[in-house]
């Protein structure tokens, strides 16, 4: 039962600090990862300050978790000690359910056990994820993490990335497709590189022109100010497909009428509040609108894999653990490109 | 320029009444149709009381359109005197534009020409419906009525039959689907007789309990009470389609927790506001919530002859014109089964 650092928020009025789990011995199929890396998600500051409702305390959140094996259960075949692995948002699931069987484990009947803010299947205790050094994992829930991406760039993309990555392959995005990326953040940065990365034509659809000059680095081929009423005159019918990141209240009739017959918007973002959905939006031009959640084990490491074949890694700021209340302050305020990563060895005792 | 008898709405607050329009002599690709039969659509009332703005007065409604070729011009090759055809929703379109090279004619790029309440591509007259006897149409956008549909039954089948066939055949629903149908009306009933023919499990979604046994008789293999909250925990997750026909405000998002992961819901009916869409019922489970609008040339054929071939037609009341200014009232007291059909015969001098 290895002793680990880590941090958690002992409530949902708490700041981060200071704090000790118990990691448990791997079993025959599990592995004990040392984590290097763990990204900073938005959903962590929502759980740590139960703004969804049900939170677990105390809780250490980080469900974007870069490490090396330090040892494996005796019928572990898929990752060795030593392997650089991932693990992402869930870290269980049912296993019999039609989802799971089909590689969605995000979509369990049951429900994923999540890598954080969870309960274990069978013993009921709490999930506690990366902010802290060390992590002990089922093997079939633990991905590759290919050669060639920087470790530090590659913890996020075990949440934003397949967030992005999978809606574009399960709703058919394609090569010549026009895509509008909403939302230049942890995700819509994602997008715009995976859209590129696909042979779509991007346009970055950001509030403020300010963003102009950032997307135009990220790659995207346009950029439109959506504080511009221009904008949804201009572009009117011209995207084959559009995702959504944006979790503030918006008009998504305005982002539909934006795409052409047959076009697909996505919504990634959760607002607080339900948002008026106009059906002549859909209905006139047969237009989709969808959401999606993360991704399954089986599509998180395709995505891993196409990141490193086409040299897409996040773009991230790395900090100290004991900068990570700093880190969602800024987070709030949209100040950070694109993703906070925490240094584990920040947590050590001799750092 | 055959007169030719018709009914008309002079102004949004005029009943119909009787009127005299000028139908033009078929040109080279033209042909004449005597009408038989023309279906109540309730965006004809819609239309008549000018509630989407922009309507055209004197207008003649009518857009499910049967009747026999009474004339053809010289170069007609689909159609020829005394063959039996219909008419739906538009009559002409651009013909050059993406869609309409592919046959969707309804999403046509420079817009449709509505069957009435519209104007004739070129000289800019309006169009007139078929509460008339007659009316000239180009070959390419009349249909073939096949063999074995009472006539009177067909006439809903070019409005409420390809509104619903069109969605269930492109949003891909498979024999053996479960399939929702929202609502009971002219478009409900048919949903339910096509999503059985395709062999799928049909449950009949209407507001109240005394629809259960007009759903029986349409074929549905099981009916649930939407006004009982149970339907709604009982249901949750059951279906892999939902064919939404109301145009009342409704709860999309209680409509979608019945869809299973990837499941699809599509809307028919335009409230006339928009409705409160959480993001979070789309999400959690990927589904999907699209549009659907009638369906084109060559689908409204294919959708005839596949209503031949399985014994399927609009169930009908036959009413005279004279007393289409009573239907309109009990349409809109929902008094119908399930769609009102004129015999033209009733607009005739000898009637």
């Amino acid at each position: 039962m290895p002793t680990t650092p880590a941090y958690a928020a002992t409530s949902a009025a708490s700041p981060l600090a200071p704090f000790s789990i118990e990691r448990r011995d791997p079993g025959p199929r599990e592995v004990l990862i040392d984590i290097l890396y763990c990204g900073v998600c938005h959903s962590d500051i929502h759980q740590a300050r139960d703004e969804w409702g049900g939170s677990i305390f105390p809780m250490v959140p980080g469900h974007e978790i870069v490490g090396r094996v330090a040892a494996a259960g005796p019928e572990v075949t898929k990752h060795a000690v030593g392997d650089v692995v991932g693990v992402g948002c869930f870290v269980d699931s049912c296993r019999h359910c039609a989802q799971c069987e089909a590689g969605e484990e995000q979509y369990c009947a049951e429900g994923m056990t999540g890598t954080y803010n969870s309960r274990e299947r069978g013993t009921g205790a709490p999930t506690y994820g990366g902010y802290s050094t060390r992590i002990t994992v089922n093997e079939d829930y633990v991905l590759r993490i290919p050669d060639g991406i920087p470790l530090e760039r590659a913890a996020p993309l075990l949440c934003a990335g397949i967030t992005t990555y999978s809606p574009l392959r399960h709703y058919g995005l394609k090569a010549g497709d026009r895509l509008g990326v909403v939302g230049l953040g942890g995700l819509g940065h994602m997008a715009v590189k995976f859209g590129k990365a696909m042979g779509a034509e991007v346009t970055m659809l950001s509030t403020s022109e300010s963003k102009r000059q950032d997307a135009e680095e990220l790659g995207a081929h346009a950029f439109a100010a959506t504080r511009d009423p221009e904008t949804f005159k201009r572009l009117r019918g011209h995207f084959d497909f559009i995702i959504d990141s944006v979790s503030a209240p918006h008009d998504y009739n305005a982002y539909l009428s934006l795409l052409k017959v047959d076009g697909t918007m996505v919504l990634l973002g959760v607002p607080d509040q339900p948002v008026p959905l106009a059906a002549g939006a859909l209905i006139m031009q047969r237009r989709r609108l969808g959401g999606s959640l993360i991704g399954g084990i089986r599509e998180t490491q395709e995505m891993l894999d196409f990141c490193a074949a086409h040299g897409i890694a996040s773009d991230v700021e790395v900090i100290d653990i004991a900068d990570i209340n700093t880190a969602y302050e800024r987070m709030l305020r949209g100040d950070v490109r694109y993703r906070f990563v925490i240094d584990t060895a920040s947590l050590s005792p001799a750092s």
